[in-house]
């Protein structure tokens, strides 16, 4: 039963199982204490953070193990806004960074702090210099500027050494969210500070990682606790801690050869899904990306359904779409790349994926689109293709009021050809993804898309046919 | 090897280690995912919630996991705050809660809270009545109360039910911290918020409890996330979950017996020790108290040597004393007693202690005491019991500064004899544990501690002999 979802949660290594058993027995005191369980446990804690902050490159009195990576990004953030809040209090991030980045980001905005999102371009990749004109242009200071390694929905690589020297050159310190990627490798540049997730690389969940480099200004905004430097409070998780860190050595040891073998299965995939199902784009940057995953939307697909379907087929896999958020919006990463959302998939093969998995895949994913745009009634790619015109209307309106993605979609795809080339079609939606998708279909069938205008109820996305 | 730290660390429980190998192998997966292997941990992320909000007595919407027990309480404690910002920022703690309390109750002084801090009495209960003293006397709004269900360090119970009335009919929340507690029983009254920690009751670490009752105003402080109803961010621990959930359940099935049959052993230490060790005092409340604790402080003895010795004759065991713990600040529970800190010993037996192990350490500790007495040239009962006078000075100055504790005990108890009854014996020291050692010792002995006065190094405490 192929699992294809790595980028949410990696199944369990092996080696990071086997740790986890040895430190139940060994490590389950407090390592505070003077005893000789607690001596035990403070080896197996300090061999633990020797390991990982070799895996890193940083030294081990800058690590801490956090409870997540989400709270190693609460963590790191707010004690470095909190320590350089003399600088100012601006924070700059990309716009594609992981929600609890962005969260943390609206937490400071909530509590008077200013944030500056730095767009991406089509692949989901910040321009080269994004960050030093995020700097120059700074209407105040600049407490700290964050940026992933890695996309964790497009697995597009940031230009993170060339971010690093943008940020040094203006003495502010730059925080790295490298969750997607450190099973991989480690981070390139003198990143100031580092974040990181341990059930991301096959390390056991409750373990995140929190790097600071020495001399970078940081104020723990937690209530005092000896624990971990005082950076991150509560009794160590030690078992886990210890699993997390064996099996960072372990997955790094095998990287670079897994790598080059996901990267061989996702090209195919890459290359085989644009031929074996119409109307897909493939999305993120095809060279400079984690080796093991790779997005792609369908259009005239409901993502639920086809995740659904896939499920049955026995495939799992995750979805930007709206229609598979807990909000009904599509993924904030797909917006910012400005990508369709509809039909969204992502890919992401955990280490050890079998070829004939991703061949299996390949030979189901078809039937899976083509049934689920039949039940909703999609046009055909015969029909979706202009016809020639049936006494034409020069404007035509379609309300797709109270219908959810991808039915806008849907309706403006069956109507194009109602209207002469040059005629204009008005869909009337209320669906938050309309204003993602509407531009992004046009972009994919050569029409043009002219804009959105309010209107009585929702909003009135206007297209002009081109061929 | 008898280890007797249960209450820092209870070693892990067979159920525990079991739920958490299967939950290893079915929960590793994200349990906000569709797909099968995110159902099966929501399944079990379910299953785990109820049957904690069971043992809790608690609806299982009220209660959310946190990565440990001190992150339930900062993040119970600041909701709450924030929650009834309306109603004042004055927050009511007992003076022995545990660090974590204090530690939040700390922070909110700093960010411009107030804090009234309840005392107790010499067996570290807080007395009928004075939680609705404090609410009466509070000069600005009452937002939170807190109080632990017992004290960590003396075993004593606190009155909880009185507290919840008294809080209630002030209309004031509660939250009781149920640590040491949870894994011997619920927590009986209406509380409004309730603490816990798995690793207490013999969980694996890495899991908290935070109960929120319906209808109590609570506004999480963290930045914004989907986990656990918003109140704990950050992947969900979900084999630790399970495990926690599951030898809770365990725990509680064997806990009548069990805590009957560990009374007994404590009783027989709280009855023997001072019986086979001169100068020894049993702190903490004899009836009302934990089944498994018990703590008792010797005379003329360093901590930390003590603790030491013991571990070399193999019985793990903690201390409150000043010498054991990094700030060189004896233990505020014992300081909020008023009892003697020096030579302290926390006795807290695991669940299956055997009688053997007990009998051993009561054989073992007096030559133990009596080793570390010797070695710090402590006073026999027989030299420290004062002789007839010689040739006496009406007045005795004893310059222990720049020594630890319990040097300066030691030497005031040398000296004791050498002025007549009615004289006078000042100590100047410099080290924090006298100002609570030495009226201790004056009460234990006997003699008149007739207070302290500033000195030009260090403070002169003044003893009258009274015998």
């Amino acid at each position: 039963m192929p699992y294809f979802d790595a980028a949410s949660s990696a199944p369990l290594h092996p080696v990071a199982r086997q740790a986890l058993l040895a430190a139940l027995d060994e490590g389950w005191a407090d390592p505070a204490r003077l005893y000789r369980e607690g001596r035990r446990a403070r080896l197996l804690l300090d061999a633990a953070r020797e390991a990982a902050a070799e895996a890193v490159g940083c030294r081990p009195d800058e690590l801490v193990f956090t409870p997540s990576g989400t709270r190693a990004v609460h963590e790191g953030i707010s004690g470095a806004l909190a320590g350089r809040r003399r600088a100012g209090r601006r924070l700059i991030v990309s716009a594609v960074e992981h929600s609890s980045v962005l969260h943390t980001a609206g937490a400071h905005e909530a509590d008077g702090g200013t944030v500056t999102e730095v767009p991406v371009d089509r692949t989901g990749r910040i321009a080269p210099g994004a960050y030093a004109a995020a700097l120059r242009e700074a209407p105040d200071g600049v407490a700290l500027a964050c940026l992933q390694s890695a996309n964790h929905e497009v697995g597009t690589l940031q230009p993170v050494a060339e971010a690093v020297e943008e940020c040094a050159a203006a003495g502010v310190p730059l925080l790295v969210d490298a969750a997607q990627s450190l099973g991989w490798g480690p981070t390139e540049g003198n990143w100031s500070l580092l974040t990181a997730s341990a059930h991301k690389w096959g390390g056991p969940a409750g373990v995140g990682l929190l790097a600071v480099r020495k001399g970078v200004r940081f104020r723990t905004v937690q209530p005092a606790d000896e624990r971990e430097s005082g950076r991150s409070p509560g009794f160590e998780n030690l078992p886990a801690i210890v699993a997390a860190a064996a099996s960072l050595r372990a997955v790094r040891a095998e990287a670079a050869a897994e790598a080059e073998r996901l990267r061989g299965l996702v090209d195919r995939i890459r290359a085989r899904v644009p031929e074996l199902v119409p109307e897909v784009e493939v999305v993120g940057d095809p060279e400079r990306r984690l080796p093991h995953l790779v997005t792609f939307s369908c259009l005239y697909v409901d993502g639920e359904a086809l995740l659904h379907e896939l499920d049955r087929a026995e495939f799992s896999v995750s979805s930007g779409s709206s229609c598979t958020s807990s909000t009904l919006t599509p993924s904030h990463v797909l917006r910012a790349m400005g990508v369709l959302s509809e039909g969204n998939v992502r890919v992401s093969l955990p280490r050890g994926t079998a070829e004939a998995e991703v061949d299996r895949f390949l030979e189901v994913l078809p039937g899976v689109v083509a049934d689920v745009r039949e039940h909703l009634g999609a046009p055909k790619p015969a029909e979706a293709a202009p016809g020639p015109d049936p006494d034409p209307e020069p404007e035509l309106v379609v309300d797709s009021l109270g219908k959810r993605c991808p039915i806008p979609v849907i309706e403006l795809a069956k109507v194009i050809g109602e209207v002469p080339v040059g005629g204009l079609v008005t869909v009337l939606s209320d669906d938050e993804a309309a204003r993602l998708d509407i531009p992004a279909w046009c972009e994919m069938r050569g029409q043009t898309y002219e804009g959105e205008r309010p209107a009585d109820r929702g909003v009135a996305y206007r297209v002009r046919r081109r061929a």
